[in-house]
């Protein structure tokens, strides 16, 4: 039934990334067309329900055109496990310690309902669709609120014993270093991020001795966006801000290029979008501390997909769960 | 003609495993029964010609007894490539950069020869003969003269691109650190192995302030057992060491769970004879740098293979190589 009017390359699939920002939601085809998409606020600090009424929103608004016939949804969330279907203590979040997600969505649209953690789906949406098409082992570093990864490793997305592997966002850098939203000490992404490039602003402008037009901004107020453009116009804080969170994203990178051997990382989420103010001192960081075996062997990539594609993850975990290739 | 007057339990393999201190050869049937093994030093730092002989007298030995029929050979060896087979730059060797490991015992015993990383094949011998029996996500630690590590996924041995993944004796502990073979600095091997051992109780020794027994020893005499022994006795220099080994290693296998969300880590080589005194800080530290996700649900295990029973990692690789099922 679900065919009738539709030809091959329109089946299509329902598709959310819930992000610790923005939730984005999306109908995809197989060729990894995105038919239509919303966009809303996440919610993460608000309450659970506030968020399932806005994508009960979405679902409603998009059924009652009729248009669309999902042959299933594909959801990419934080900390999300494909294992228990539930968001588990995700540390942005403060939806609770065990999150039903795959369950509440499903009694929103009943659909079968494949999830994982938003970084896993965005690694397959570069397997399926993105600069990883042809790449059996890569590493997707997704650098937004917090720091995303995922691992796809014989041309499979590595999950781990439990379904949780993959969150190099939480590896270390300095034993006592900053506060983590996850109660760690020194993760890596509260240096590499948006988040963590915020915070070398701060510590930045209050170590003093230069001046910054970032000084301007409060706390909240400072984007990525603010920062690379104040790189781009030369200000010396937001130049030492790219350098420092490069180098030390390099570091970290040559580290799980030893435990990897991964041909690429691919790089996306707000903080990628400032190119080669943030590339350059990666690559160069990166290269610096490589094992000898993998000098000159592992590429750094930019994602080609722009921020409405994050989509394309979760439903390329759909199509997976459905057992269809994608073309 | 090569089963003749064998039962199909008898089916064997030659084996080596070919250590930066010892090498080690075995012929191995199915079941993992190590029918007969010979152990000589591996001259690392003498010509590679010299090596060979010295399996070349081991192999006219066997062959000349007229009871073995190898089916393969398998090898593991540090830095090896089964893609090239070759030893690339083995930071602890001085056979040159691009040693023709295959092709030259290939020379001496005319067999399928089947190559990898001493430390991935000695995965596949906890995968198929150990402790990894029924588990599908685990890394192996071998805690020897430097740090070699395995990793199995999903089940099979995580290969990496260049058939070089598994390098995590070469993760940073500290940017400025220990010098380290491979021209890095600060590697976890020179902190977590035999030699790291050794270099922190010299450390220690030169801080001065306690008496210590291992004052009488020169760096060359200075071996684990003697550091082990003397922990047992409580020497506050050996009791440090031990702790302070443990500590850096269990605060990196925290962020190799963080990668790989393993079932268990299994520790082997000569520093894991030392058991709970090094297990004990490993497993404390380790936990307390694991990502909520992960705690307490990373087993941290030591391998139940013998020094001697090295040659069981090689042994598996041959009989994977041949696409026999071990039972």
């Amino acid at each position: 039934m679900k065919e009738k009017g539709h030809n091959h390359e329109q089946h299509h699939v329902l598709a959310l990334d819930i992000g610790g920002t923005l939730t984005k939601i999306g109908m995809v085809t197989q060729r990894g067309d995105v038919l239509q998409t919303a966009v809303f606020p996440t919610g993460a600090t608000e309450d659970f329900t506030h968020f399932l009424g806005q994508v009960g929103s979405v679902f409603d608004s998009w059924r009652a055109g009729g248009q669309y016939q999902p042959l299933a949804m594909g959801i990419g969330a934080p900390n999300a496990s494909h294992q228990t279907g539930t968001m588990e203590t995700p540390p942005n979040f403060r939806w609770g310690p065990h999150v039903p997600l795959r369950e509440s969505l499903c009694r929103l649209w009943d659909l079968p309902a494949f999830l994982t953690n938003d970084a896993n789906a965005a690694a397959l949406g570069e397997l399926h669709y993105g600069v990883g098409r042809g790449m059996r082992d890569f590493v997707t570093l997704t650098l937004g609120t917090g720091l995303g990864s995922g691992i796809i490793s014989h041309g499979r997305l590595l999950t781990g014993s439990h379904g949780m592997a993959g969150e190099i966002g939480h590896i270390n850098v300095y034993p006592d270093g900053r506060q983590c939203n996850c109660g760690l000490k020194g993760c890596l992404e509260t240096y590499a991020s948006v988040t963590g490039i915020r915070r070398t602003v701060f510590e930045l402008i209050a170590r003093g001795g230069t001046h910054s037009v970032l000084s301007k901004y409060s706390f909240e107020a400072l984007d990525g966006k603010t920062i690379s453009r104040a790189a781009l116009d030369g200000d010396p804080v937001a130049l030492e801000a790219f350098a420092y969170t490069g180098k030390i994203l390099g570091l970290k990178m040559a580290d799980t290029a030893a435990h990897l051997d991964p041909e690429a990382f691919i790089i996306s989420g707000g903080l990628s979008q400032a190119g080669d103010l943030l590339l350059e001192p990666v690559r160069q960081s990166m290269e610096s501390r490589l094992f000898t075996a993998y000098r000159e062997k592992v590429r750094v990539l930019l994602s080609r997909h722009r921020s409405e594609e994050a989509v394309l993850g979760p439903a390329a975990l759909a199509w997976e769960g459905l057992g269809i290739e994608v073309p």
